[in-house]
């Protein structure tokens, strides 16, 4: 077991640990925001046939030679083709279809003239342009074509994913899995949020944070509840995580003497593969696996609200989002101008809470101020992570700094860009 | 009625037609990504008592001048306190009592010495250095006064805040009401995913990518289902959806002759503020509403499946931001350099489906390509929406451009940022 390591190092660690869950078959109407686990080939062409792409005439171009505003050319308008009809019979010279958009082209014609430029008199119509030929008629296939790989797999689904695969005729579609987390606090001062929080006892928020960071990724939380200080219960609590993919443990505030979470972890067969991350909030966590596979990823994070949500972002997200077959794992990271002089004892990397605005252009970072891992509220004050790096000790006003956006809603906009 | 408005006048239509919803009680649990009607004002202070920071020994700074590497100072070790735990008795002179990070500071004790400055010696420790008074002692308050407003009405709630809540003891909360949006969609040649597609007829993907687009922004969509052209059948679904907050009808892609929905909405005793908008894709937009506020707003969208999800997009996806409490309505604008020269007639402004990159510090637009808007598989390959300005006639490579970011995983980093 490595201790102590840089946080890069443990990201690598847990990223090579974790697979990409297989596939599952899912109602391609409930598909939105799942990852695809196979390429989506076309058994359709789309459309089907040379259409109409506006409202109009279907034509013969040979027929309107010389047709203008003061000389216009006179056609027998012998039928009309609406979109999911068909032209009854080839057009002949001196004929005409009206047709309308999405109507399939009639046989004969070769180009569409928008009612723009035509007035309708009776069963006839005036025609005051020369078209060129295919003129407003979208091709058969323009979209899609039979046998066309559609969508890739490790596509994200969105919207227009979900109009394709209905457009397809694909009520089903296959999509990677979803992570299954267990999570479990462990402390005798920990209560339910129903419980009674007299006598120094608290709520174990970070089970009600961690099950919101895992939903917000797309994974599915259970909340195994909270363990005593005792290696039974918490075996028994840890147990029942075991059929997860991911089993978080986090602390009761209280480490030292009073953590039992290593040794039962190593007794079910978990190997740690390390513990202790050079960072702030956020130093002792502890990530182990059982021996091939035969169990979940285990996480044993820090006890105070901030450190484990901190934690969470830096090593657990970034495993849910590989497993679930997506290809960028992280947050987005932008670059800010620091706004206040920042300073720190060299040795282990700290994660600042920040908010972030826009200025001019640019986008300034400030502290959201008392950093203490137990100030939770601070969290939701914050836009951003700062990275201030292990061997740095200060950070001058107006320096440029990497900040993770945790709080997505920031780059929303209050103007619509028109 | 106004006819052939500009974008920016048809959004302020809607937008200033679009009330925000009343709330709801929902639980905690569930409310991630719903939004605060009214602030939670705390009836707790966290942490409640002073507490440790830290594992070590709680003493009396007095106890303790002169300690030093070279000559300890040895205190017996009288008692111990876990976090939610608390003190026997307070200490006196001579004493120190063994604390757990979290665990209250016992009476008599005014500081708290870190284990590594200590060693403990049967039951008695050794402390080696002079602390500060209150040094590694959280403050009762320190996150959380009773009294408080902890979190202000028209909050987004994340996991942080859903911590908070469970730390307040707080199961319920009051959140906006989230919009149900009907969607119905209108023409003799539309069939359902299932349905047969030869002949011409298509599925009426609208439907499918404009529920989706509703779920993705956190509103409820209801599908009506497939009008036939006839004024009847149409009616008889659009009263199906007037218990909706926003009616959704998209047109079959026929327009023109073939269009009953606007004489049937005003049979229905819709009025319409505008018809037709300067914009591509998705000039023949409607939208209405019904006097005294009895009735859903009402938008007719253009049946092609890009115009449907752009216009979307620019008045329906702010609309439901706007009901649902947020207040940053419009999707991330994000200035980028054009890869290519673009150009188009004057008149209309032009929404151009592109793809964005990231490439030396900076966003990169390119066009996705063919921009009909019968293309729908272009909307799956776009990151954006790019604004061709409705006077603009050309627009150069390298030119600076405003780009609406659809596909937020855009902004998802494939580097963790350390």
């Amino acid at each position: 077991m490595k201790v102590g390591i840089s946080v890069a190092e443990a990201q690598q660690i847990v990223l090579d640990a974790c697979q990409v869950l297989g596939c599952e078959t899912v109602a391609s109407v409930d598909a939105l925001g799942r990852v695809l686990a196979a390429p989506v080939i076309s058994r359709r062409t789309l459309p089907p046939a040379d259409c109409s792409a506006m409202d109009g005439y279907a034509v013969r171009v040979e027929d309107l030679s010389g047709a203008s505003e003061s000389a216009p050319v006179e056609l027998f308008v012998v039928y009309e083709v609406a979109a999911g009809g068909k032209g009854e019979r080839p057009l002949i010279a001196g004929e005409a279809a009206r047709i309308f958009t999405g109507a399939p082209i009639p046989p004969g014609a070769d180009t569409v003239v928008v009612q723009e430029d035509t007035s309708a008199r009776g069963d006839k119509v005036e025609i005051r342009i020369v078209p060129q030929p295919g003129e407003n008629i979208r091709e058969a296939g323009e979209d899609i074509r039979r046998g066309d790989a559609v969508l890739e797999a490790g596509t994200l689904l969105g919207p227009a994913h979900l109009g394709v695969l209905a457009s397809l005729g694909r009520s089903l579609v296959q999509v990677h899995q979803r992570p299954i987390v267990a999570i479990l606090s462990g402390g005798d001062e920990l209560v339910d949020p129903d419980g009674d929080a007299a006598g120094g006892r608290i709520v174990s928020s970070n089970t009600y944070s961690l099950a919101a960071q895992c939903r917000e990724v797309g994974a599915e939380p259970i909340n195994l509840g909270i363990a005593r200080d005792s290696p039974e219960d918490l075996e028994r609590l840890l147990r029942n995580g075991l059929r997860a993919d991911f089993l978080v443990s986090s602390a009761g505030v209280s480490v030292g003497d009073h953590d039992y979470v290593r040794p039962v972890l190593e007794k079910l067969g978990c190997r740690l593969l390390f513990w202790g991350v050079l960072m702030k909030p956020g130093y002792p966590l502890a990530f182990g696996r059982f021996e091939q596979g035969e169990g979940p990823l285990v996480f044993g994070l820090p006890g105070n609200p901030v450190s484990a949500m901190v934690t969470f972002e830096q090593y657990i997200r970034p495993a849910i989002r590989k497993a679930t077959g997506h290809s960028a794992w992280f947050r987005p990271v932008v670059r800010a101008r620091l706004t206040e002089t920042l300073t720190k004892k060299a040795g282990r990397l700290h994660f600042v809470r920040v908010q972030l605005a826009e200025r001019n252009g640019r986008i300034e970072a400030t502290s959201t101020g008392n950093q203490s891992s137990g100030v939770l509220r601070s969290m939701t004050l914050a836009h951003g992570l700062m990275v201030f790096p292990a061997d740095a000790t200060e950070m001058k006003a107006g320096a440029e700094v990497c900040v993770q956006v945790i709080d997505e809603q920031f780059f929303a906009s209050t103007e619509s860009g028109v």
